[in-house]
């Protein structure tokens, strides 16, 4: 099921990524970049009603990035369900309106119950805005 | 400054807060519950566009709602902007369409350069849904 | 098992805690304050090993009073053997050569594999010094 | 200063660490194995006071090379002292008794008021066991 999964979401590279089946997903209208096992990376152009009151992408949605890309990642990587036990972000750099941001994500291990895995964002220009780190317990 | 922030919060009890100046605020769209100085407490209902694959809350809004609040309460209470340092979120159920969730903010401690600020999300019925610390930065 | 777990450490309450079956845990050299099922209370002294070159209370020793007392907590309480999955520190103050210090656990939320819990350190005289969050994993 | 300070560390490769400026430092007794701007790596063997009740290294002796580490690589590569905000681990692996363990950390963010740094803990053959990130607030 695994290289499947991987398989399908190669097919979708460059391609916005408009029929997931994650509502917040779509919401966040991310373009898919790469694909494979263990590691994906999503662009995502930070939109308005992506701030904060400072003008800059919100804390929030640099987390909804990362959590739903990480989600994404343990799911078709392990073809097995789980839960965000943990998710812990730094902040490092700010994006604006318009600015294209990339998520990219890797498991650090894959356990029989956890799953650790990072996920960093930067800018186009190559800026790191943040980075994550997470614990996923599978469910089944 | 700080008591004047917190009186005009006052005011908007128990109305949609749809007039802040965070977008992503505004579109979250919370119901102020109570304000006071360190701590905050706003309502929200779970939408779709809110929801994971599992057809709940994403862990991103849970961030969201959490950052949004914390920031809030940080900037009416101090009086200064602050940004977010980091922020680390432990999920311990879930919410799904059309429950209202309940944030409150708890500044920590208040501290001339950091301030240590925590967040928890419950539902209505009083189930803790998840919780967060959060330490935040003084800009000027 | 768990009701005869805390009466045993209800037991020890005021006495140094050293026959505990944690080689570090006699290392660190704490006195009981208070057991029940799901908190405990110990209170440590300050030692010049325990410090760092600001000649304060170690962040790792923070931490090592924290995870340590932490586990005893969900072992008692749980009856069963489990594994930190991770420790989220944040430090709020310090502590010198010679000051008690007191580390308080509670377990907020035991659930079948995943135990979340908490720590805090104060001084003696009430001050906050640190405080943390844990997820561990049953073992068995 | 950083230049010397980078200098007179990479001096002492290759031998136990018992001069230096921390008395946890030097209780732990770790041997340098590397030092350059904003990375350090020290092996720590593991000794029984620094385990847990399970008989592996004790997570809170993990933070404490970790966070000491940490330190050390910031004050030598910034010439500045700062102050620990938060410190969050994850834990992968485990250790035993007379296991050699090396520490690496790695400066990610040299703010002006804000440090990030990470650390990685590994076994001699190279096994993975914990990792973490921490946030240090410039103290001058």
């Amino acid at each position: 099921m695994t290289n499947d999964a991987i398989d399908a979401l190669q097919a979708l590279i460059g391609q916005p990524f408009t029929e997931g089946p994650s509502p917040l997903g779509r919401w966040l209208g991310g373009v898919l970049r790469a694909a494979e096992p263990g590691s994906i990376s999503m662009a995502y152009t930070v939109r308005e009603e992506m701030t904060n009151p400072a003008g800059v992408l919100h804390g929030g949605m640099i987390a909804s990035m990362m959590d739903e890309l990480i989600g994404m990642t343990v799911f078709t990587t392990t073809g097995r369900y789980h839960a965000s036990v943990n998710l812990s972000i730094d902040y490092l750099s700010s994006a604006r309106v318009g600015d294209v941001v990339i998520c990219t994500t890797r498991i650090v291990r894959q356990g029989r119950q956890i799953v650790h895995a990072e996920a960093s964002l930067t800018r186009e220009d190559g800026k790191l805005l943040a980075r994550a780190t997470s614990n996923l317990l599978a469910r089944d």
